[in-house]
């Protein structure tokens, strides 16, 4: 089926079922004028791409019409107000096909995206502009920044989730409200990119029927047919996984018959929803259905073409007539009518319901329970024994959790190795499988770390503080989980993330599950809290920091093995990113140690057998905070200027060269080995780094004080490990 | 359908259709004979995890039946010389379950697996040992390393790409040199992971039906009953996805039936094959078919328990009755005849077709053709205007790939701009697909960054050396990859990894395309060679370093932007790490510019406009590699004793400390703009940087030299970014 550019036979008609759909009224506007809209849309895209000769044009000349019948018919929403709570909300998970959107909002009444705004499309530009390559959370109209294939399927499946737990944590018979659907448009790159199965996986499990994600199935990648790449059956496949499926043929043209797909969509239950849209990339230019028209402007030739193919003056950019406006005018009326409505009901709803009002207003607000901070044990009531630095986190999770429906408690598969189970608990679970229900807030994820966090960027972007996604898995499944926390920073969506059996205190699970270079990932990456606790007091710090935090996400790196509760930790100080937790800030030491997590206890072990030095010992659980510091902070902490600094951690040891001047590091991959072993092993024994630190110290140390080394210039901070060293 | 224990009306039968399997003899043991092995390996198992009480015994106990049909009855193999070229190869996916390989190579007779040996299993040890907790690449009859969940099916699928494309390439109608399969063992885990799902895709494409998967289909995880978290149905999901299924029942009992279904699934052609068990995790233990008997000891009790049921004695360990080694004798013997038959083949393909043979041997050997290094154009024969780095690459793969059928060139959906593709190319395609076949180099990997490199891994796992993957995408999707290339380097398999648009450079794509964090992680990875080439000239040296190092992985960092060839750079410096582009060894600078990248030239730029300080420019194409020198050098080059360093990188500055006192970097997320606005925004042009260095500069001047700064006294290498810049 590849139909030629729209003629009077093929086109769009009108489903009378349209007055049951979203913004849809009951003016029906004539076949003529949505061949106009349609072709208005592929004309400005064709433009756009052209005037700056880049973007991406061929998704938008070929998605028109399932732009035109979501913003137009389908969507619920309110132009006036972006941010209206009850609206539907849309995920535009192939990003690149941004101007689809930004040309939708426009015309459906956003007063922010002008044209003229829409025209800085890769316009030359000192600071970015809202019609940036990708769309940006930071816009009206825009839910979540996309771009990285498939993510924005799992950022759907999360505000899916939100909609569903709210609905059933708020929603009374009369009182909808909560009652959004989610939309998420995706292009063949999304279903290809793991994450985005993983997230179809998780969403069928869950039945979420307040999901429908449109296919926008053009069969043409970057680099040519889909066929090169890609022959799933993406229906059956998700017919497979607990979806329902409904496709359309011709895409391009019969706008009649993606409305009726999309208002059947609506009304399934149980199971989300695939709308499977055969389209026509670039429709209307010469090369339409091929790879040229996916990432590159067209050629002013092709633009001439398409112009004369879809009615329009060549020599004439830019243009809109005025119909199209009209055909789009009743939006903005109805979008207001739909949120004064929903206001009514909501008044009414604070009469009948004034607790559950009162909380939903609370969550709206993004506030936590009042007193939240007090609840948290002090010091003295944290237990006197060793225990690993995950378990004292699960004492916060028993803690904060049950007693604030913000939170969401989760894991891949690993909820009792990392503490986030809480008691009280309900499984968010689709009801049909018993053992929960969409109240519930303690997830299981399943084996998917990647599409766990990116589902908890949904969450968090459901609404500002309204959800506080607790996420956990062993730190070495957070590289899985990369690319997603990297999209939260980049959003500054908050999300507390667990990240246990940190390093090679994981034994004999060996190399394969020992992190060596994934924390300097975390420490570069922008808005990210990286904290390593080095005992319980610390983990209660990690807590304070995170959830005082509105703008970034955390995450914890914490033991598998026991840590004692140190003397000197203090949970006031982890926003001070380090602090000295032996020795006093008014003697100059002779050795200044620095360590994180579970080597801070070692670090103090290996002062005791250091009696010809003065010693002082710094934790250090966040680098990042500790660089937010004044330098007058930062030189009292570590002297480095006059005392000889050694860092320890079970990590490689890159990025400690600009804090210490020497290290105790791991320079390899790890070994499969008991724990103790291990730290034995790999020269994190107390007695095997005193030893070292006096072979450092004894050369530098004169009379008159130090010979203290310069930049780079101590081998022990090479940060490259060479071999993995096999038994 | 729930079995109890093994009893006699249930116990395995035996199928006469195996007298065509693999190494199986006409030999028929009676079925006493395989209840008694099947039941041996449960209480081993039991056993190896109670001895010190950790480990995962479910599996095994589950799965046995499925251990002792592949290696006793349908793989081919020589246990004698485990890597005899002509093997099956086997993938345990599910990694912690190895103690099920390792009792099955100890029982077909590969000599260094003994019970001494695998009774090391989570033993106090020093060194590790070759039964680590996951399978090690390093020990005989393991094919890769395995553990991080999902890679190891793409593993086993880049095993049969490459078992498929060796057919294509030497087999002869009387002579099917290369004929074996793969068959790749996996769980639950393992395909709810996103790389599995991707590379189960990429294998229906391709239609690999060399690749046989055994999906141990025990419906419980860690955190217990597979319908808390999956309920896809597996079978349906991968015959939409161009794969045929079988289904086993009783996977715990029937070995009978699985033999049938294995026999059939090596006679299937034109697909993959997922043989879908039904297993009793546990099988045996009290706690059969639930959570607890996955990852942990069964405890002294419940080990007991094991024994009585299946018929052994309780206060008795780690038996093994002589006829369990009986059963297995003639595996030995088999195997052995099935390699002699082979090497009689080949002797006679090597007289009939000499050439194929020879280049064969040649790949069989990891040899590339010889006088391949000559073939890279010399610095005068590269372009002289300035070209984007990535393009200069381009020149070398169309030198290097065409001439020696080792490389293997590819990427995930964008080959255009990554120029990996090559003259007189032939797609690697299912040729039912028309447009190529199996003999083709040319890989459209999709959409599909971490199966993309966990493919590679299979690849270049399957002979040391015979195939180079050089796979390509942009560099921030090197993030999605990295828990692949962090595999490859764990286990030194050698890529080329191709990444491109590798900074703001990308330009109008925006934040979400354009890396801060990512090359500290690629920095920190142990085994990998991270290379940021300056210019054509440094591109050349790249590949020079790549294909002289057997041994590791390198991924190189190229500008989508044009940069000038610069006099001053030199491809036999790339070992160097870091060396001196302009200026002299002879005299002390004020100053040293370091930099990579794109970012070489810019430096030189700005050393033209600081007339007043002696400046050195110094290119550091790669930190690994400088961080290997002798401090001689590195002083020689980077005299921070004497000189103010200063680094230039259009990343985060996170790293830099070690090897200069200040940095211009990125301190925020990117933004879309085009590149040369972004450049100038983020404050790299040339005036610009020039301003801040004289300002660094002019108050550490002293008379008599330079008042060198100490070890993070500089802000300037702040490495924390902590707002992402919305315009």
């Amino acid at each position: 089926m590849a139909p030629s550019v729209v003629a009077a036979d093929t086109a769009p008609g009108h489903s009378s079922g349209l007055k049951k759909s979203g913004n849809v009224t009951s003016k029906v506007s004539s076949e003529g004028d949505e061949m106009l809209v349609l072709n208005t849309v592929r004309c400005l895209a064709a433009d756009l791409c052209q005037q700056y000769k880049g973007g991406h044009p061929g998704t938008v000349m070929g998605a028109a019409a399932i732009g035109v019948a979501l913003w137009r018919y389908e969507m619920k929403f309110n132009p006036a107000n972006p941010d209206w709570f009850a609206r539907d909300r849309f995920v535009l998970s192939a990003g690149h096909a941004c101007l689809l959107q930004y040309l939708m909002l426009h015309f459906s009444g956003y007063e922010a995206w002008t044209m003229d705004v829409i025209k800085q499309y890769h316009a030359p530009n000192l600071h970015g502009s809202m019609a940036a390559g990708h769309p940006e959370i930071e816009y009206p109209g825009v839910e979540v920044t996309t771009g990285p294939l498939g993510q924005g399927i799992a950022n759907a499946v999360g505000l899916a989730a939100a909609g569903k737990q709210l609905a059933a944590q708020y929603n009374k018979d009369e009182f909808p409200v909560v009652d959004g659907k989610i939309w998420c448009f995706t292009g063949d790159g999304c279903l290809q990119e793991g994450v985005g199965q993983e997230a179809i996986s998780m969403a069928g499990h869950w039945g979420l029927d307040n999901l429908i994600m449109i296919y926008d199935n053009n069969a043409v990648t970057v680099d040519g047919n889909i066929d090169a790449c890609f022959t799933d059956d993406t229906s059956a496949k998700l017919k497979a996984v607990g979806w329902h499926v409904i496709e359309v043929e011709d895409g391009s043209n019969d706008l009649a018959a993606i409305l009726k797909a999309l208002d059947e969509a609506k009304t399934l239950k149980g199971k989300p929803v695939l709308v499977n849209i055969r389209t026509i990339i670039g429709f209307g230019s010469a090369n339409q259905n091929s790879g040229p028209v996916h990432g590159a402007a067209l050629g002013a030739d092709d633009v001439e073409h398409v112009k004369k193919q879809l009615g329009f003056k060549p020599d004439e950019h830019f243009v809109i007539p005025p119909k199209v406006y009209d055909y789009f005018a009743e939006v903005k009326t109805e979008g207001a009518k739909l949120e004064a409505e929903w206001n009514d009901m909501m008044s009414k709803y604070k009469e009948t319901y004034p607790t559950e009002a009162a909380e939903l207003q609370r969550r709206m607000e993004g506030k936590l329970v009042d007193g939240w901070a007090a609840t948290i044990p002090t010091k003295d009531k944290l237990p006197k024994d060793p225990i690993p630095t995950r378990k004292a986190s699960g004492i916060m999770v028993q803690t904060l959790v049950p007693n604030d429906a913000s939170f969401v408690a989760g894991s891949a598969d690993l909820m009792e190795s990392t503490f986030v189970n809480f008691k009280g608990q309900t499984e968010f679970q689709n009801p049909k499988l018993g053992n929960g229900d969409y109240s519930g807030r303690q997830i299981r994820y399943g084996i998917r770390e990647f599409a766990m966090v990116a589902v908890g960027n949904g969450l968090a972007a459901y609404q500002k503080g309204m959800f506080i996604p607790i996420m956990s898995t062993f730190f070495m499944f957070w590289l899985y989980a990369a690319p997603a926390a990297r999209m939260s920073a980049l959003q500054k969506l908050r999300f507390i993330g667990i990240a246990t059996h940190d390093a090679i205190g994981i034994g004999e699970d060996g190399p394969t599950h020992q992190p060596i270079a994934l924390p300097s990932f975390y420490r570069a990456l922008p808005n990210m809290n990286f904290i390593r606790p080095a005992d319980a007091e610390e983990v209660a710090g990690a807590w304070l920091l995170a959830l005082e935090d509105e703008d970034h996400p955390s995450l914890f790196a914490l033991s598998r093995q026991p840590v004692p509760l140190l003397p000197g930790t203090d949970r006031t100080k982890i926003p001070l990113g380090a602090y000295i937790v032996q020795g006093s800030e008014d003697e100059t030491p002779d050795l200044t140690l620095v360590a994180s997590g579970a080597e801070v206890a070692r670090a103090i072990e290996t002062a005791i057998l250091l009696p010809d030095y003065k010693v002082r010992v710094v934790s250090m659980p966040s680098q990042k905070h500790f660089d937010e510091q004044p330098s007058s902070y930062r030189r009292s902490v570590l002297p480095s200027n006059r005392s000889l600094v050694v860092a320890i951690e079970a990590w490689g040891a890159y990025g400690w060269a600009r804090y210490a001047h020497a290290g105790c590091h791991m320079s390899t991959f790890g070994l499969s080995a008991p724990q103790a072993q291990l730290y034995e092993n790999f020269g994190f024994s107390p007695k095997n780094m005193a030893e070292k630190i006096v072979a450092w110290a004894k050369p530098l140390r004169q009379k008159d004080g130090w010979d203290i080394p310069g930049v780079g210039e101590f081998e022990e901070l090479l940060h490259n490990a060479t071999e993995h060293h096999a038994g």
